[in-house]
């Protein structure tokens, strides 16, 4: 057999001890450093998690068909690479990797896929819940800064599912349009409140390639009860949260990891038929107090490239 | 804020230092010991990847477009995902890893997107060209096993680009079909011979997704010039393997990571009148010898999982 004469090529060619640093040797001399960076992680990491798991060949060809079809699930409408980021907890490292919020500020955890802007702008008091379904609920609260003051003005969007699970989005012409979305504008007090109904946990969307993922991985696709918050106001950071229920039976195992200590409120049910008569309520309704506090703009240390401190972490310190 | 009043809640909630830990805990009790073997590694490395690289929001989002588009462009002609795995050198790894052939076989490379099942097959030295492009070569050569016995009926399945650096499949209605593709048969002393063109160098499919990443990544997407060869015996392990021209431009940068120093072969260009005359060639023409020895079936042996050895690459081992 003939042989290249030349034994100084070095990493020109694959070497699987090396093939990480062979494919890294090859990126040209001009490119982003930034780009460069990423890509040689990823690459590492990559070749290092091919070698681990010594994939075999079937293997492989699984994978490569998984993200194929996740892709080919991606629509104007539907994001299964975001579900599948959320699933393996990507979504809440990216997250918590770029909002250093200052103590004592109200903590951020995942968007997800159901958020609509331009919500119904309501007077506050006014009920959310539209279809009349579950059990009523009155929100109240403040948003204030980290300090203690109150933002007056502050803006207050709020989202979830109807008592059957399911978002207005997923239900077009099922449930009335913006059921349980409204957005509220704090007094000048910086206070707020509506009505609404208690959240129940709901299943992310599971009749994709994620969903089998999570059958095949023994988890179920439940999401923990809670309602959506976008809280804003000029010169304050935006907060993007959720108050979860403390009963839900999916609190400690969110599908999509967006539990936080901090985030998890006090539902209390009270028969108070007064109160209730006020709210239009029933007895028993739920009641829950929580406040928003906001960190000034400034106060908010944006992700540094390279800057993640391991012994930082950046969530559960909002205490 | 009210809290959590269970503080021995452990991986239920997340944690950006654990965050790994936290999703992996998440898996069921009854999934199979395999992939849960397979998942904790790979979204072990992911969080790894991603805290090292401190991807920002906008990085993460331009990750899950890239994945996204990666899946749209697939389709029953053209698979995106695989070309992403073999210009990321993670085709030729895992090829590797399942292909530990005993020394002095012939060595195995990728096999390619080209490769089209029930080629015309023909008698020796027939040439497989036959759009008339390109400069002639004859090939010749033995198939044996690895005591150098003769493998008579071996199979040897051959096909190319054709000079203007395009498969058939890529230019239907433009070269003829099966243009540069041909199966043959060893005769009793395993001999083999065809005719065809000097291969040259031709880029992989760039016009997706995969383009774009080597562009950004300041690399060209050229394969050095080769040949492709499944030969195949009942009783031996079946090779995917090329043979490449020592003087291409790009074999040092094959865009797929797919030269091996034992896949180099010794093309030489002659002027032998009479001989080119018995071939049907014009002078000067291009001659080349190659044996394929193959490998027994039962002594090839294929990946264990969890059974790479780091000491013990697999590849550029057939010397």
């Amino acid at each position: 057999m003939s042989k290249s004469t030349e034994p100084g090529h070095n990493l020109a060619f694959f070497d699987a001890e090396r093939s990480a640093d062979v494919v890294n040797a090859r990126m040209g001399p001009d490119i982003s450093p930034r780009f460069r960076e990423i890509m040689t992680i990823i690459v590492s990491h990559l070749h290092a998690a091919v070698k681990e798991a010594a994939l075999t060949t079937e293997e492989w060809m699984a994978g490569i068909e998984f993200l194929t079809k996740t892709g080919q699930m991606c629509s104007d409408w539907r994001q299964e690479f975001i579900l599948l980021s959320d699933v393996l907890g990507v979504s809440m490292l990216v997250d918590a990797l770029n909002h250093h919020r200052p103590e004592g500020s109200t903590e951020n955890t995942v968007l997800g896929p159901f958020y609509v802007a331009g919500a119904p702008h309501y007077e506050l008091g006014a009920n959310i819940c539209l279809d009349g379904k579950g059990e009523p609920l009155v929100v109240r609260g403040r948003v204030t800064d980290t300090d203690g003051n109150p933002v007056p003005g502050a803006v207050v969007d709020v989202w979830a599912t109807n008592d059957d699970g399911f978002y207005d989005v997923q239900q077009k012409g099922i449930q009335p349009d913006h059921n349980l979305r409204g957005v509220f504008i704090a007094d000048s007090n910086g206070e707020y409140w509506f009505r609404t109904v208690k959240p129940r946990f709901y299943p992310i969307p599971d009749d994709g390639t994620v969903g089998k993922l999570l059958a095949s991985l023994g988890r179920h696709p439940n999401r923990a009860a809670h309602l959506h918050f976008i809280v804003k106001a000029p010169g304050y950071d935006t907060v993007v949260t959720h108050i979860f229920t403390p009963d839900c039976q999916y609190l400690g195992e969110d599908a999509v990891f967006g539990v936080k200590d901090s985030l998890i409120a006090d539902f209390r049910q009270v028969d108070e038929p007064v109160e209730a008569g006020e709210l239009g309520f029933s007895t028993p309704f739920w009641k829950v107090d929580w406040n928003f506090v906001l960190a000034r703009s400034e106060d908010v240390r944006m992700n540094e490239p390279g800057g993640f401190m391991p012994g930082k972490p950046s969530s559960n310190g909002g205490e």
